[in-house]
């Protein structure tokens, strides 16, 4: 039912200038992959026998208090409440008063940095509107007040949230910059190399980074607003090799801001480092950006490559990595096609391989969102 | 006969500005330690019978025509000639003239972020000056020359490289902020986690940062300055609390323009991480900065401390990272008295140990230099 949203250019939301309303010190982008590969299931009932909200979390009940669940649960029901006062819902009226049921199911990681909270958010707010009849174009904001980033993970394709600059934050939404089809030769696969819990919540982080961190503001002032502009015309040029050289320096930038943030922050591990040294090798061997790598709060790699390289860059992975299951155990999602390597591209590479350094890896594509874009 | 030094507010000497000069784009401060603990040992000869000039380093030949090396040699020669024609020197007046073989051997990992390079350079510029007569004035100019950093290392205590701002870079020299003996309590602890060789060499690390890395001239021309200021004013009031924190901070900083490199450089390991974490976490015990790290160009760990916490803080390290082996083969250098841990200190740090995690640890304090400082 819902989608993860993996970021091209992103501070982890923003690092925010707000923490109540989640409003976010720069603009971002991020492309949303499909939901056949990465996707958060949810399930919302209500009834008038529940006695409170509850909600579990890949079947555990989490704490419906969380203060950013409660304000997406608050805002929902207020925007079906005024949407049934103007007389223009088309819902059962007496739902919004009654508690509910929320079950909420990932099919990857939670919280290894694979956006699972941007997805989940979104996912949720999603479905709460199907079942109080909420329109979709107030979804957006509301998303944002639970996961900054669920706020782009309703759409699809490549999507920018947009700064804004209203002190109230009714002007910092998303909104689609190109859709899905638009790039339809851009293939993501994501390395997941631990399943371990990060050692520390993103949300922290980014708190105590727009506290502590004095290269976060001249990250957010001066490079990323150019870094914006340049990563839209790249994308609408279709230039993979200025898109895929833009997107490694700014995630190694927000890396750097979570290592200039006191107590610094670390999210890649050494094999987050092997994956970062073979991507830039294997580039430099064909003398351009076929590949590119991008990570979010934790260790696992996003790789964005063109359908062409594709074959070729699992193989190298598998080289390098040998890994300890095969076949679809080792690449799920969409299909791979098999590739056979040059010695002179082994030789050329010059790593020593890491067995089992990665566990699996998902093979997927950029998708359509749930709501189509608004103009 | 030579000595290393590490870095307290440093980027490596600086990024230069100058690559031939070997001129900082930042000031820079250090402190010089111990050379019981932690020497360069260079021994030069010269004879008329030898053909060439030559080197060893730790027993192994180099190239002797390292554009860097050859610097240090015709800058030595310059200023011997120079003396010999003014009628000042009172060495053997053919030496010059002469082909040197110099051997050189540090009794700590070579090119493990060390600061091998700074004390060897240091070392050799000091010895050659015995031997051709060269003032001692002249020294730090022609030790920059070698390895930037290495004219700090020639002073002890607390010592800084200026900035300079003339073009020749004549200005741009090291001067000592307070002496070895201003602060005896100040205490050293190298914890060596790794003697691999570091992946990328600190020179070329240094100049792509200069050329790619968008936040270095935010750091440089913004941070370092009032940092500067702020470390001399907290050294001088022996105030280790705030020395800790600039200290952990700045090293953060470096690391992170590091990561900011594209490609990017890293230099810090998981056990780096893990170093860092147990640091931050027995800080956090006791309320107040107690201990201190600083990583330069590699994995290990230079650990400031008082000599009151010396003793708990490295059983807080054997505790968490059991090692190997145990007594003097583990704990080198200056002695560290036992001491035990309470469950609660333990408890409270909540890390799970890491055997043979650390190799071992030099234990070592701030030492005087091979040259008096000038006024």
């Amino acid at each position: 039912m819902c989608f993860v949203e993996l970021f091209i250019i992103d501070i982890q939301s923003g690092g925010k200038r707000d923490e109540d309303l989640i409003l976010p010190i720069n603009s971002s982008l991020s492309v949303t992959l499909h939901q056949d590969q990465l996707k958060t299931t949810t399930t919302v009932a209500c009834s008038r026998n529940f006695q409170q909200d509850r909600i579990w979390l890949n079947g555990k009940e989490e704490d419906i208090n969380n203060p950013r669940l409660q304000s997406c649960l608050q805002e929902i029901r207020r925007f079906s409440r005024k949407r049934r006062n103007t007389g223009d819902s088309t819902s059962d009226a007496s739902s919004v008063s009654h508690k509910v049921h929320i079950c909420s199911v990932n099919n990857f990681p939670t919280a290894a940095g694979l956006a699972s909270s941007a997805s989940g958010y979104a996912c949720l707010v999603y479905t709460l509107s199907q079942l109080f009849g909420v329109e979709s174009e107030q979804l957006s904001a509301v998303a944002r007040q639970g996961s900054g980033s669920a706020c782009r993970s309703l759409y699809g394709g490549f999507v920018q949230w947009k700064l804004g600059t209203q002190l109230d934050g009714k002007d910092s939404l998303a909104e689609q910059v190109e859709s899905e089809s638009y790039w339809p030769e851009l293939r993501v696969l994501i390395l997941v190399v631990s399943a371990e819990q990060k050692s520390v919540g993103s949300t922290s982080g980014m708190h105590t980074s727009v506290e502590t961190s004095q290269l976060l503001k001249y990250r957010a002032d001066v490079v990323v607003p150019s870094r914006m502009e340049e990563m839209i015309r790249v994308i609408r040029e279709r230039d993979f090799p200025a898109f895929g050289e833009l997107t490694m320096k700014d995630s190694n930038q927000f890396h750097a801001i979570c290592l200039d943030t006191y107590p610094p922050i670390f999210y890649l591990n050494n094999m987050s480092h092997r994956i970062i040294s073979l991507v830039h090798r294997y580039n430099q061997y064909y003398g351009e950006t076929r590949v590119a790598y991008t990570f979010d709060a934790g260790p696992n790699a996003v790789i964005y490559t063109l359908q062409d390289h594709l074959p070729e860059f699992v193989q190298v992975v598998r080289h390098f990595f040998p890994p300890e299951v095969n076949g679809e155990e080792f690449v799920k999602g969409l299909t791979v096609c098999s590739a056979d390597l040059s010695e002179e591209l082994k030789r050329d590479i010059n790593m020593e391989p890491t067995p089992k350094g990665i566990r699996y890896i998902i093979s997927t594509k950029v998708i359509v969102g749930l709501r189509k874009p608004t103009y």
